[in-house]
């Protein structure tokens, strides 16, 4: 099976530690590699982990948050440093590529390999990659500056030749090429049908990463039916207020948008730093979610067929 | 006594590594705090060893390589995040300023706390600082971009009160605020003399920090007689021509220099990412000046009277 996985870098909000860095995370779908969002020392962590960041394509920055981003221009200097060439595709607000071009030129640093941008300008929903039979969409939600959420979802998949299909009947790669777009094998003695000769593909799936939010019905539509939904839970349940009044989500909110939205599993993250211990937010969340698990830095979560 | 420290957060060129930070240090002189370059992840660095950045009076950049700076930004947000409401004062290039306001403005970020910018724009040599009877002089380098070292030094201090007269006189502490300054004390029976009550106080301790440089003579009358040079030495002395074309200094250049301007010891560090092992670097530097150490993370040197 080809993996989709997420891999949690980091998991806190502003304010970093030596155990709980700021946002990060890095997918890798079919073996295409993207990274949501840079907090300060993502790029340590991806060594600290193994993650060959060379093989990352696209970059999504939900915010211009530096807890979110801070840790961007290290990451595209190593990169060059290391002698990148393939291109990378950046896909921010407007600003983002202001503060890197400032930050290359007072150093003259010309880097080897081409960026190109995608500006997330618009506060409608909208499809913004469609590659590698994976579609991403942006959605904006509520937060203090424009802040965008991303879904990721595997998009139409070939037919699966049946087992005993290619068994018995010998398919040749062309053959088996073909009966996957559905079409009909005329060999000089017989017909293969396509439609006996194949089954429907596995399921498709989707991962859904919404942070720096107050709740907001708009999103709700795109994130609907996830196999993951990682939701912000910036606070507790007993700080409903200070959650609205600094635009951001309690647990309790996040484990009703999950049930809500008929997603399969819940992982809370961007935690305050006032939470010294963390198990006590997923506990209180599972009472409404119980597919509830906490986003901490090094665990990968691997969406099944 | 009071300490006179110098904490290593990081000593890394360019390429940071889980073990091995960009460049980063805190000194701790008569309990005031300075910070030397703010490579990323100095921040977490500082909470790791357990350092109180928000006592961090002055902050000094050599210059504009990302290696050197790119963590500023994020210990910034974070002073301001913990509240912080004494004012900090920053030495660097002019360019500096507009990086940090362009992010600062870009996520509508109003610091709680006053930022006075040293703008190190004259090619000269200059002292940039007077206080707490420490003196810091910047001292331009030969470096791809504009680039300084910083020289620390204690200034004139008090005369010390001798023991003996302390005890025997029963000096109150006006009267030993005045003999310090060597002043005579009249008392109504008898006149102390601040000649005979007092001793010359203790040598006067000196740091030099020098890095991303070519070897250049202008800056070795300042960093003469320092008790530790910290000097870049990005290569070993096999890569010399390397070192010249990169505008570096190898290990063999760092400790011709320390021999020359007669410092007590040299401190070596901005590694290559090359050099897996940093022992190699050290001994091949000892064999010109014995007393070399490596700039490695966590350590603190420590300079006696």
């Amino acid at each position: 099976m080809t993996p989709f996985e997420i891999t949690i870098l980091g998991s806190n909000s502003a304010v970093p530690t030596p155990t709980r860095h700021p946002t990060s995370q890095l997918l890798n779908i079919n073996h295409h590699y993207y990274l949501i969002d840079c907090g300060e020392g993502a790029q340590i962590q991806m060594r600290k982990f193994g993650i060959k960041f060379q093989r990352i394509e696209h970059i999504f920055i939900s915010h211009l948050h530096g807890d979110h981003y801070f840790g961007l221009i290290g990451l595209l200097n190593t990169m060059h440093l290391l002698g990148r060439e393939k291109p990378l595709t950046i896909h921010a607000n407007r600003m983002l590529r202001e503060i890197l071009n400032l930050q290359l030129s007072v150093s003259n640093t010309k880097l080897k390999y081409e960026i190109h941008y995608n500006y997330l300008d618009d506060e409608t929903e909208s499809v913004i990659l469609k590659d590698h039979n994976v579609e991403v969409t942006a959605t904006p939600v509520n937060h203090r500056i424009p802040c965008f959420g991303f879904i990721f979802r595997e998009t139409e998949k070939p037919l699966n030749i049946k087992k005993e299909s290619l068994q018995s009947l010998k398919l040749g790669v062309e053959e088996i090429k073909l009966l996957k777009q559905g079409k009909d094998i005329h060999r000089a003695t017989e017909t293969i049908y396509a439609a006996d000769a194949t089954e429907a593909p596995l399921s498709l799936r989707k991962y859904a990463f919404i942070t720096d939010t107050k709740p907001k019905e708009s999103y709700y539509e795109a994130i609907k039916n996830s196999d993951i939904l990682y939701h912000e839970s910036t606070f507790m349940g007993d700080a409903t207020q200070r959650a609205a009044d600094t635009f951001h989500t309690t647990n309790l909110q996040a484990a009703e948008i999950a049930l809500k939205t008929n997603c399969k599993k819940l992982v809370l993250g961007h935690f305050s730093t006032r939470y010294t211990k963390l198990e006590p937010i997923k506990v209180e969340a599972q009472t409404i979610f119980k597919n509830t698990e906490l986003a901490i830095e090094g665990t990968t979560f691997k969406i099944e067929h």
